[in-house]
């Protein structure tokens, strides 16, 4: 099995492109183009689909956010699934699950997102530690994305305090995924947000060769050029969700989410 | 709509117990006896049916692991929610999910856990901090437990971090958590495994008034009198999975697991 730092390489070659658009779907925000389809699954399916035919030559990977799906109850996994199937070979898929458990709850997690879902890789939650992350790592060719630094003000709560006298909890969590990354088959990445680039900078000198799941761009106010300036030297993907899906709520949204696509493509250069 | 605390109290009196049997159906583990069923599904089902029938009167809640139903795929919601559905009215039941998301990603989750499967309770990761927990605490009745120290060997990586120069990271997870409950209309709890008193007593004085959800007991080493005793002056739910759904592998399995859940219910006095 190919590793997935080089799976991403050839992605990112393919598409000229590190950016990863976040399928979201809030059924209170979709267009009306979508709105006669028989049930709000298949609004949603329907919407995805549209933008994954209009964004996909702009995106080395689609992120499926687990939670939008999972609010459908029981249709939620048909409708995540048929998602799934619809984004071309060669395009990675993140199931943005943020799951963290230990023993066998984390290995049925994994079996559901990487052997039921087919997701290429998937975000986790560090706080139990190495044994609720290391079971997400055992797949080769596969990466869990661990919570690092996120964008949002909770953020200060636990992950910038400073731990045992010294750095920030978020770079004692970059540290330890690095380190578990180079002892398991599979890779580990982070999640490291777009809008503190000094932060990004230290997580990048502290996990230099580990790949970042960059969200924060656009809607949230990181600077394109800054976060790639401030992440280089390793791989990285940068992922937008609202600021794409929802760039037009006309019939034309499709166009309307590949022109800011293009545009969040073209000014993320390394 | 009454409090959490009063539902528990109402729920802990009826059954004169603060066990709570947790469903966590591996389908390596099931017993012979329900293996003829017509699907994977069918067989937890009728594996988990069978335990809530002989243990239901010994608890005061049930804990289902998501873990174990996501694995399923797109049986999973199915035989989830008809598990819920089985469990009697008064009895509470606890979507063991720990998720952790912001904003939006959130709220859908807390409404699939709440609205769609009608769980009382759930468990979720304070990682991202105030705004990935708040909106699981905006439900009037229901609970929300932050993971504060759990039981596994990771929980020294990062939980167990002095932070500050001071205490560690579990206990300012507990004092927010209280915070935040006081400023909600639900309630936040917090996850504390009963392999450490000492840090479960630090973790009651921390938060004085919180229920907390404690695994650990029986296979994982946890002295049922010595855990009553160092969280006792508020609500306690005692959670044990494996030592009860597996006590016996024959035809008789349901009997093994009352047996097992009453000894623990005689043995957890407060």
């Amino acid at each position: 099995m190919t590793s997935f730092p080089a799976r991403l390489r050839e992605a990112q070659e393919r598409a000229g492109s590190v950016l990863c658009v976040g399928l979201d779907p809030d059924p209170d925000r979709l267009p009306e183009a979508v709105l006669h389809e028989p049930s709000p699954g298949e609004a949603i399916l329907a919407f995805n689909r549209a933008l994954i035919d209009a964004t996909a030559e702009y995106a080395c990977a689609f992120k499926l956010n687990l939670a939008f799906y999972e609010a459908l109850g029981r249709e939620g996994w048909r409708v995540l699934k048929r998602t799934r199937e619809h984004i071309p070979d060669g395009t990675l898929v993140i199931a943005d699950a943020k799951r963290g458990d230990i023993g066998n709850s984390a290995r049925f997690y994994a079996h559901a997102l990487y052997d039921e879902l087919h997701a290429d890789a998937c975000t986790v939650s560090p706080y139990m530690g190495a044994d609720s992350v290391q079971p997400f790592l055992e797949h080769a060719g596969w990466a869990a994305f661990v919570l690092a630094r996120t964008t949002n003000d909770g953020a200060a709560d636990f992950q910038e305090r400073r731990v045992d006298g010294g750095e920030p909890l978020y770079l004692h969590v970059a540290r330890r995924a690095s380190r578990w990354s180079a002892e398991a088959s599979g890779d580990a990445g982070l999640v490291a947000g777009a809008t503190d680039t000094e932060a990004l900078r230290a997580l990048r000198e502290a996990a230099p060769k580990l790949p970042f799941l960059i969200p924060g761009i656009g809607a949230q106010g990181g600077e394109p050029r800054a976060v790639m300036q401030a992440a280089s030297g390793g791989p990285v993907i940068v992922t937008s969700s609202r600021s794409i899906i929802y760039a037009g709520d006309g019939s034309d949204f499709p166009d309307a989410a590949a022109r800011q696509a293009r545009q969040f493509r073209d000014v993320l250069i390394a």
